[in-house]
């Protein structure tokens, strides 16, 4: 069983951020995503009011290296003004090779 | 690259649940959560019939203690009278100490 | 706190896949699965064409016994033909043994 060790980044934010963190994703080294709707809301240290319409949340399997390099850039570009939620895990991928 | 490692639980539930729980989270030390819609199936284990109509997921990033809390507290709540799966995994938080 | 450690197993695939997939994850050992609707892109790896419609993501929470078997059900019956993304992780599962 070929499982290849990467990192599953999963980031929740406001929808109208959705293409630039897709293109965001694509740029800084991943080979694709998952997108799906969410409802989110935060009663501390995110902005409630900012998270009561539509919500999505994007993963996407990556390499440490690119998973530090994106959650390094989210940091940088958008935890001041926007709502974003980052976090990263472990997971073991089949044929993970062709995300590499 | 400031990383905080996290919980995340997920909870996979009928939707009648969907507000209680909501406010469960909150209340046991959660700063937010993400609900997506969800639809679900189980051969045994939980029970079929309620698993035919609309499901939501609901994930939340609380500390290891909060997570033993709300684990816990949806064991001895819900567990009995309702179709409800809960787990969680480490993750690693990009300024997770504003969840805390 | 009675938690179980048990696999997470995660396919994003083509919505025509999902009731193949779900039907397969019974058969091979799973107590159910939850399905919800993403969408997905990829620029290299998983054919973007195929990737344009809706996708289905499914979970479902199973030994690492069931895991490693579906897994290798996937890479084999899928992976050729298909857009399949699969991977696994470890959680901690309230209750778990009623997924065994």
């Amino acid at each position: 069983m070929n499982l290849t060790p990467m990192k599953r980044v999963t980031i929740v934010t406001e929808s109208l951020l959705v293409d630039r963190l897709q293109d965001d994703i694509l740029r800084l080294g991943a080979s694709g995503f998952t997108t799906t709707l969410a409802e989110g809301r935060g009663s501390r240290g995110v902005r409630a009011s900012e998270w009561e319409g539509r919500n999505v949340k994007i993963e996407t399997l990556v390499t440490p290296t690119v998973a530090t390099r994106l959650l390094e850039h989210l940091a940088e570009s958008y935890f001041e003004n926007y709502a974003v939620i980052a976090y990263a895990h472990d997971v073991e991928v089949v044929r993970g090779e062709k995300y590499r």
